[in-house]
């Protein structure tokens, strides 16, 4: 049985994928466990944010990657949909603009991290530069190798300033990817989800495996480690990120912060 | 009793808040059964959300305004608090930075409006810059005269872009915001709320009143009109909210997308 504990990759470890595997329930007896372990903590980060918000000074960054279909996006609904609305922002990665392009990989990051008191969410995220970027060799190779180390150096900036990191890898089969991408062909309210490119990455899928190891490996450090997440079975990956998120929140033991005047120095008329 | 209809202000029509009820309980017979149609409401919200998500081609823009204390964030929580994150932004907007005032007073607001598919909150807005502005007279009076029509003109863009364009200003008494600061003192969960500042706005009470009647009746048009939502009550606020964003959606008839391709034009390996 894998705990939670054991889905952290060890800072300066290497990562082999095959050795993760995607199909565990971990701790969980079944899905109706997960489930209901999924809702309480739900709401407890729900309860636990407004705190983080009205205390006003530090934010969380939850970092979602995985390959097409691995569940970002469901996850998201099951960990943060009861989470309100004024203290959380999704920030979605997609193609880069030509003006991102016309700036250094980490600008449009920048500009996208959570504000103090917030969580902010990154569905995709710089990570990208080092993944389809790489596999698709759309930089050269020795700027790809930069990289690594210049996210190490950007993330752990981001943590002695306040924000705290979570980075979860969903982990899925390529059996898994097949059924959910036939999903998406099969029901006709998953269409809008299906994009033919998908196809071209499922093709590549060693490569890609492959960036997600040495990434995986490279970008795991003790100021911001990754997780690997089992993500065959929704409800496991979910119930995995909902506990991790809300003991990270607890951990951080927002307060509400104490003013600097008393009640008895105003009078209100 | 005053039905959610009556709570519009009819384009052209001049506007007096102390004709307008802000204790009544509207059509509700208690809290109760209010805060059962707004929990109803919530998860209708939150399901044509998805669709209107999927869809991609229209944006939603809620414009929240009303003095302090009269329930804008909890009017979010209680109407969007079920909605998902990955399709709604809740945008707040303080006090003008440099910047801001570095160009003109619509700027920082365009690049604020929801992109297509998603639901757009502000919690204050462009109003602010006929409201607080004006009070305190931050700009020439000349200034603020042409920026009513600039404002309609702004928003009618908006609307003919493919945005629908909700606006509330929730109307609370002067009594029931002085219990509500007094509760801010009193309530130690409350205190971060509390600004010194506002003490000084409500001293201006009949000046804010008199801004914002002159305000709804020069920008209640028939693109984007104002409501008027009494807010002395909570569960009457937010149930009359929940219930003409939920109306408002269902009109707006979001679709999936038809794609332009066949799932037999497709084989998966």
């Amino acid at each position: 049985m894998t705990s939670l504990d054991d889905l952290l990759v060890p800072p300066g470890s290497k990562v082999r994928l095959a050795d993760r595997d995607p199909e565990t329930t971990l701790h969980y007896a079944d899905k109706r466990e997960a489930k209901a372990a999924t809702a309480q903590d739900a709401a407890e980060i729900d309860r636990l944010q407004d705190i983080l918000y009205a205390e006003g000074r530090r934010a969380l960054l939850v970092i979602l990657q995985g390959t097409d279909t691995a569940g970002k996006d469901g996850t998201i609904r099951d960990v943060f949909n009861r989470t309100g609305p004024i203290g959380i922002r999704v920030m979605p990665f997609r193609a880069p603009s030509e003006e991102d392009l016309a700036h250094d990989f980490l600008w449009r990051v920048h500009r996208s991290v959570p504000s103090r008191g917030t969580i902010g969410i990154f569905n995709r995220s710089h990570y990208e530069d080092v993944l389809v970027v790489k596999v698709r060799e759309l930089v050269p190779a020795d700027e790809i190798e930069r990289r690594y180390e210049q996210i190490n150096a950007f993330e752990k900036m981001l943590v002695e300033t306040g924000t705290t990191i979570l980075k979860f890898m969903l982990h899925i089969s390529k059996g898994e990817q097949k059924k959910r991408l036939q999903a998406r062909l099969d029901d006709p309210r998953k269409h809008w989800k299906f994009r033919a490119g998908d196809l071209d990455d499922r093709a590549r899928w060693d490569d890609f495996q492959a960036a997600y190891e040495t990434m995986l490996s490279r970008c795991s450090t003790e100021w911001a480690p990754w997780r690997i997440v089992p993500a065959d079975r929704k409800w496991v990956r979910s119930a995995a990120i909902a506990s991790i998120v809300r003991r990270t929140l607890e951990d951080m033991e927002p307060r509400y912060p104490v003013p600097d005047w008393k009640p008895e120095d105003f009078k209100i008329v």
